[in-house]
């Protein structure tokens, strides 16, 4: 059987998802692109064979011969389309993040409450990365003891130029907030921002410097570097009691000329993050056959609005902020 | 439309193949699985989605509802199984080597060059892999001047029970001497074999290495290390007259403990080339819809056994021996 | 002609000191070595070819035939000695901290200024490291653009067991406190400490992670890990606005065995910073013969001590602290 | 006590060797620079506080102030000071190679002979290179089980106008003749010299691929490169039946610009190999101090002499040649 799927959202985002499952992963079918741009939807769905396109997304998500929804539109559509989605009875998955907003969060988990099983899956496709996997796996196999630290640094070539100072929270770093507690297991208790200045007045939402503790005691450090300008690179330590795990990404070859030896960084997150998006996507295709959800949940998006809430007070008041405890209901305790 | 494969061959090569087919690459079913021993032909068919298993490769060849075959039965199997695609019109996708009787090779390509088209595509899979494409376009695009040298050196744990001493150049060594010909875009003029000593006379097959010179001057030099212990490790260097590519390997992350920082190695080929199959077999299924052919041709086949052969005459006399000179017949001709 | 050196303190520092001057620097004597501890005084002196030994440091500042003294002692006797020494008129490498109290700091270059030239270096090594060097260079070369950030990492396999929860920031952190200040040319505004729960509470030490601000914008973030078990590992990353620098550490070679590839880390700190305390004796030496300091001077001692005290207050009152401004006297402008 | 020395030949080399006996090495002084050109000699000898100059080699050689000699001077007068030290009783090291004739390298080791002691070292600085002590140091411990192969790549940025064709062999490779057979504890068996086409015609010397076989069966491949263009690059491996060991080159940062993390290469073999020059000198300096020879002596010097005669045979006559077998005369017998 072929899931037919709607694509909301055309945009970069849209499109790498639009081409991943119609090149990448067997058993699903693009069935709709939706955007408010018509002929941007109408590019997206000539290349990657989607029969039709839209411009209004609540048609897409009740469309009977759409199975589920991806939702890769701008932000703020995030919520309330998956709440849509979730009382349409369909399977989503949602670009990160859930909501800016926590009680737009709250809102989609109570849509699943009320239905009673989990629809939701976030974006944060990390999880599924092969050197955040192994990470995790060191971790767990207790290959370098208990955890105690883990440094999380973010870096774009250059942030987009309507990018404020708070984005690199809230639009940037839960990434890194969802990452680190997934690693780790652990929630966080607070939070500490800190800026250095940057020369070029214009270039406002960068970087940030941010130091987290979780409630298991241990210290996560995040720097979000949207105008780092050397490439795009995301790097990663977790440090246990006997020993340190780095990531690496991806290196296809290296050259040596004019008295160098030299690597490439790609200039974006798509060829870093190729396969973690792959093995996402279709990680969400087999939990629609199957009915098991994968990946993070609308609780685990929550979660991630949370601490960068908490993260803009603390950015705001030039000062520790505290993280608001994630009690988590019942309908998502039944993770593995 | 979807394409319906035949696989024959149920070994580790098979259910490889069967793996990626069935959970890696749309518009393809997986429609019979054939091997001699029914029950593992079963087990692959059942992992795989397959409705049908078949012990008589012909039956599957001639089968109407198979659209294409990948062969990756045993070595000997290839040329003739192949060669009956053709007859049958059917786009096939032959695991290396097409022979390892340059006679066999000639075989299949009159076969093509009968029917008027070509509908082989041997598996040297390295074409595909993201390394060597890089190394080959840094050469093309004249960042390190032309090609002066090659280093290949190609590890695997340990080589299996049967291996024979000329084994490692007629049955590993195609990959390296295949690659070298499509990253230089050159052909063999000579090979050189060496062996060194090895304490285990058990471990007879291992290693080889070959100084090869292609018909424009340049060295190619090949390590073949069956036995190497150490990992599944392959490594090469691309000499140019302005500068140097070396191929990098995945690693995903990078564990410090007890004094030591460490990377692994995988115990086999699957990981190590896990995109390079994924590439080559999308381009099989895409060259099977467009009718371009793609990847390596029995041509292409046929040359990395003319120097095989050549190898084995080498290793024989203990002194260079010449490679016979590659036609190239106008069939294989308007290759990009 | 023959500088004749009095080395205080026979300990592991004062050791690798006079393994340095006696075979590895020209025009140098090690003439007295002075302990509490006669036995270990005498040990050191024959290894390393000292004519004398002395239990008392005063003598040895005082004594006519020494020229020069290196101070490697317990941390509360540098501030006395260096200032005894200075009275002396008398040329001294004193090991860092210069003192854990500022006023002490103080007292060493009020007696300085009395004698109207500078006669300290304190041993902030790093500074002759070809790792920092680099960093250094291509930031003043403008490789990187404007400095925005500086990452510290500081690991030791394990504290000694008398350390004590602020040692890390009065005993261990001096260095990076030192060697980022000198980096970015750039004083110290606030410092906010932070500690992970470490599950052995014998281990009190460890670890403390620190945000500092410059007063030129830039944040300086310290990790110090002193029971990082895993070896020993000074990390460091400057960022730029238009790129980065990372150090390297010396690795001599690469073993490749059981499925892994690994390179060594050592134990301590000798190996990692051999040619930095080479280096930075060769130029105190110098510094000697040709009377223009090098290196840190007691104002580079002091700078760093009240960024430390600072750093205590932070970690005792769980807040960040403003680091006291360092007012540069008169003597001390003359640097390059 | 201060050991005196005469150096002979005041080029890049022997400048060198004077700054490193200046500057990094007690217990010597540089007490005449010799060289035919007399503004050349007094430069170095006033950069490294050498009192004296001269342009005749023999009269320093036999200077009763001059207790030890180091030669620097061309290639052909190797051998013939190096037999007039030993005839004058003076302890010598000279640059590499001894000879290019075997002849006058027997002519050296007969004036030992009849001496009774060796007084002659041989400039094969890579025996004391950290990388190749601990590739050695693995094999002996048993990390990596029987030495299989060696691969051994020499690059250069580029030849010097007046290099040769067989140049490669006589003048570069002997690095690599030496340092396999040292790390190998073995006697080389055959020669087989290959050579690529060059695109620039001027360029003669480049580069050379040899594949030698050992008397003990292990198989040693040396790359000479000498207008590799991209940098000065020694790499090397030894493979062993259970594992590989890789050199690794001194590397102290790294930066990261222009979609491009990158290291560089020196241009010339001076930085890879200070630490190598420095810890030779110290030792040719102790071996004179306790009069136990240390270092390559004059048979390894005309071990590799005789390999590459066979180099060049190969070369000449486009086949392998056998290496005359290098009996080992009493005197040199006692090294360890």
């Amino acid at each position: 059987m072929t899931i037919r799927v709607g694509l909301i959202g055309a945009g970069i985002m849209g499109a790498d998802h639009a081409r991943i499952l119609a090149l990448e992963l067997p058993g699903v079918t693009l069935h709709t692109v939706c955007d408010a741009d018509g002929a941007r939807a109408r590019k997206i769905a000539d290349e990657a064979g989607a029969a039709h396109v839209s411009a209004d997304p609540l048609a897409v998500i009740s469309d009977k011969s759409v199975d589920a929804v991806l939702i890769a539109s701008p932000d703020h559509t995030h919520a309330p389309l998956s709440k849509a989605c979730v009382e349409a009875g369909k399977p989503v998955l949602c670009e990160k993040p859930l909501s800016q907003d926590s009680v737009e969060c709250l809102d989609v988990m109570a849509a699943e409450t009320k239905l009673g099983r989990r629809l939701v899956q976030i974006g944060f496709m990390r999880r599924f990365d092969p050197s955040y996997v192994e990470m995790k796996d060191a971790l767990r196999a207790g290959r370098i003891g208990s955890a105690v630290m883990m440094h999380n640094f973010h870096r774009n070539v250059s942030a987009p130029a309507n990018f404020t100072g708070q984005m690199a929270i809230t639009n940037s770093a839960p990434h890194e907030f969802d990452i680190a507690r997934f690693v780790l297991d652990a929630e966080y208790e607070t939070i500490s921002v800190f800026r250095p200045r940057f020369s070029d007045p214009s270039k406002v939402g960068s970087p940030v410097f941010m130091v987290l503790s979780t409630r298991s005691g241990q210290l996560v450090n995040v720097e979000i570097n949207n105008n780092a300008a050397y490439g795009y690179d995301v790097r990663g330590e977790l440090i246990g009691e006997k020993g340190s795990v780095f990531l690496r990404s991806p290196v296809a070859s290296e050259i040596h000329v004019d008295l160098q030896a030299a690597t490439s960084y790609p200039a974006d997150w798509r060829p870093r993050f190729a396969e973690a998006y792959r093995r996402q996507n279709a990680a969400w295709l087999k939990s629609i056959s199957t009915g098991k959800p994968a990946g993070a949940s609308a609780w685990d998006g929550y979660a991630a609005t949370l601490v960068a809430e908490a993260g803009v007070q603390s950015l705001e008041k030039g000062a520790p902020a505290a993280v608001a405890p994630v009690a988590k209901p019942k309908l998502y305790e039944d993770r593995t």
